[in-house]
């Protein structure tokens, strides 16, 4: 199967630049220094490509994405790296075999649901600057000794500087990024534990303060990251198809909104030409010399929200000018839902 | 099974609107004046509804689509309000019983398409203003020659205005879409046949031109066509949990850019309070009285990409205050992807 055989809209990845990516990450983050999060790509087959790599511990935002990578063997030391209240599924989660699962909790209610659930292991979550989950770094000790009267052991803290993570300036990241992992530091130095979890692809070597780090966009990349000086290339196309070709130049090709995620700008084309707008089932792009039929790609500027539309991503060997390869592999993204 | 029981993210939909604005639209589009479009819901449970209300002609965007309405028994007259060079799956949708498939043409290569594929009729898609499908209208009379030459009857015009659908100026978006859909008449002229199809939820009452409505979204609604005077209601929530609440105020939901699309916009909260930002598992909201554990309700931008996001929409009864509601069904979203 080539890639012209493949009914379009879907998902490309060149699999030179995902062994590349995975590679340049393991060398300077090996084995449990890096934690990979599974939220960026959703499936068990690219995570087994990690563990071939060295890496044997995981994040995951979803109780679905903990289901799954403990089917598929992986589930040796998973961190739920979100908060949840339900307890029913973490309960029934506990009852497959060989699962290890630390969930981050920052109240008294996700502690309270932990324990419940039968978890024996939490990382206290602090906000170390992004308004969203994380506790008041000042409320780490009182969290953490609540933590203990629950029967739950502390196994650190984690705090993600996703305010910082897409700074185009690298001083400035990295300033911002040591200054932000003081109060994470900090609250480690309140609350105990061998773990100090945080950071993602964005800060992947300005953050030299954390024992794991949180990436996982690396792997395949997208336009929103590579705006920073990363050494980690896109991989991801959504191949597309012209459908239409109007006497004025432009042209309109079959995928839109509903096949790739706009929310951090509109996706970029792969050869020449640029996008107009995206509409639901469509892609309207600027004047150059197409032909009805002929394969479009485009680069996604998110990769989380695009793969996650998908039920899989076609693997090519290398994703070449005229977007005709060879189609070597497929990896389904089984971990999609909630 | 109440909304409390749901896990969440998940949508619900609210049964009342979904009836009233069905309602509403056939009182004004009877039958075949509409021909409801599955794209907005992807959903041949929700079309079951549709074909209660007196409609048993519908638009699909893709192939995946007409399959699974050809499949569910709805497949008497579909049209593919798309252009498609997949000669392979149409001519294997063709093998089906009790299916008549008409698609939309504005190229010879549309045209030779439909003709290898053994479809039989066509609707000349003519571009009516909109930079995306449709021939240029002086095109429309050559294409149709064509097209019989290559064996196919034409069934008519088809053209979508598009671009003055959420023009929130009630007088212009009127005086633009009469002006619009002259260009249709003119085509039509040319072409023949007795379907003039086009228009959608913006325009289902200023559009008096078309013989049949291409609407789908007005059956549940979203927060950008809410902006109109309509009288179609939104009847659709991404039901939530708050997950963290911040000692400064603000809450943190379990849905994001992975659950609901804001390529037209953040979405609004069914009650009090502000979205602060999306990201992909979680949208922030202004400082409010928020516990964790409470249920919300975010009304989405967009409904089309939002839906199809989703597996299934759980129906209540009535959405309250409160978001403590009887499931009285389940809607599968089941011609997802392509």
């Amino acid at each position: 199967m080539r890639t012209g055989d493949i009914k379009t809209p879907a998902l490309i990845a060149d699999s030179k630049i995902l062994e590349a990516n995975i590679s340049t990450m393991a060398s300077r983050r090996p084995g449990k220094s890096l934690r990979p999060h599974i939220k960026a790509f959703k499936s068990t087959e690219l995570a087994k490509k990690l563990v071939q790599a060295g890496h044997e511990t995981f994040c995951c935002a979803t109780i679905r994405e903990l289901e799954g990578m403990v089917d598929a063997g992986m589930g040796t030391d998973l961190l739920l790296a979100n908060e949840t209240l339900d307890t029913t599924r973490l309960k029934n989660l506990l009852l497959k075999e060989n699962c290890r699962i630390t969930v981050a909790v920052d109240s008294k209610e996700t502690i309270a649901v932990a324990a419940a659930a039968g978890i024996q292991e939490v990382l206290i979550d602090i906000n170390v600057g992004l308004p969203r989950c994380g506790c008041s770094p000042e409320d780490a000790g009182f969290l953490a000794d609540q933590a203990r009267k629950s029967g739950l052991e502390i196994r650190g803290v984690m705090g993600y500087e996703g305010h910082l993570m897409h700074d185009p300036d690298t001083l400035r990241r990295t300033t911002k990024t040591e200054e932000s992992m003081e109060i994470l530091i900090s609250a480690h130095e309140t609350v105990g534990g061998d773990i100090i979890s945080g950071g993602g692809t964005g800060t992947w070597d300005c953050n030299q303060a954390v024992t794991e780090l949180q990436a996982g966009s690396y792997v395949l990349m997208d336009g929103d990251y590579s705006k920073l000086d990363l050494p980690f290339k896109e991989g991801l196309l959504l191949l597309t198809t012209v459908i239409s070709r109007s006497k004025s130049g432009y042209a309109v090709l079959d995928g839109g909104l509903k096949s790739l995620s706009v929310d951090s700008g509109n996706p970029k084309l792969f050869d020449q030409g640029d996008v107009m707008f995206c509409s639901d089932e469509h892609t309207t792009v600027t004047n150059g010399s197409w032909s009805v039929g002929q394969r479009v790609g485009l680069r996604p500027s998110h990769i989380d929200p695009t793969i996650a539309k998908h039920e899989l991503i076609y693997l090519v060997d290398e994703i070449e000018e005229g977007l005709d390869s060879e189609v070597i592999g497929i990896l389904n993204i089984d971990l999609r839902g909630w």
